[in-house]
């Protein structure tokens, strides 16, 4: 089921109202679920060239490379994208914490039920 | 960091423009990535208190309980949003396949890198 970057280019994602999707970047070895952030077409184009997560930044309405002020760079191992292929999952190295509070995962609060 | 439902109806959770906010769902044994759908207020409210996972249907403009009509519930773990409080993560324990294709995940396409 791999494709080529030509086949990506083909693959009709469907992209949200702003143009994005959700990526859901997961420690490759730990299954530990890190972040969740948004890419448009061309953040995930760059992904798969560079082999390193690139996002948009719907704050600051840029792209941006995990890590790339922080150093806390994701290496992307693996990319796959949903039944629906309106989100993508991305299986990485993470470089240091995931989160901007320094904890490693975005996720760290918790929801008693 | 744990909070009651009460707290719940208080934490001041980031829903889009049309008052959703992503949620993962993750095995909770085997940390695998199972599928992403979205939630409103209610749909956590209702998963929070059930123990079940219930989502908003972007496509039919209804909620539904994970696996109402084809069984294949989510039985909730445990509960976590983000630093950024605009994404949930839940563990749980999936019956059957995740996703309508009968794949156990949603995300079983992967893109070459």
């Amino acid at each position: 089921m791999d494709m080529t970057q030509d086949e990506l280019k083909g693959l009709k994602i469907k992209f949200n109202n702003e143009g994005l999707v959700p990526a859901i970047a997961q420690d490759h070895k730990t299954g530990e679920v890190l972040m969740l952030a948004y890419m448009n077409r061309e953040a995930l184009e760059r992904t798969v060239k560079e082999k390193k997560a690139w996002y948009w930044s719907r704050s600051r309405n840029k792209f941006w490379m995990k890590g790339e002020q922080s150093g806390h760079i994701q290496d992307v191992k693996e990319v796959y994208y949903d039944c629906d292929i309106d989100a993508i999952l991305l299986k990485v190295d993470q470089t240091g914490p995931a989160c901007h509070t320094g904890n490693r995962s975005c996720f760290y609060r918790k929801i008693k039920i």
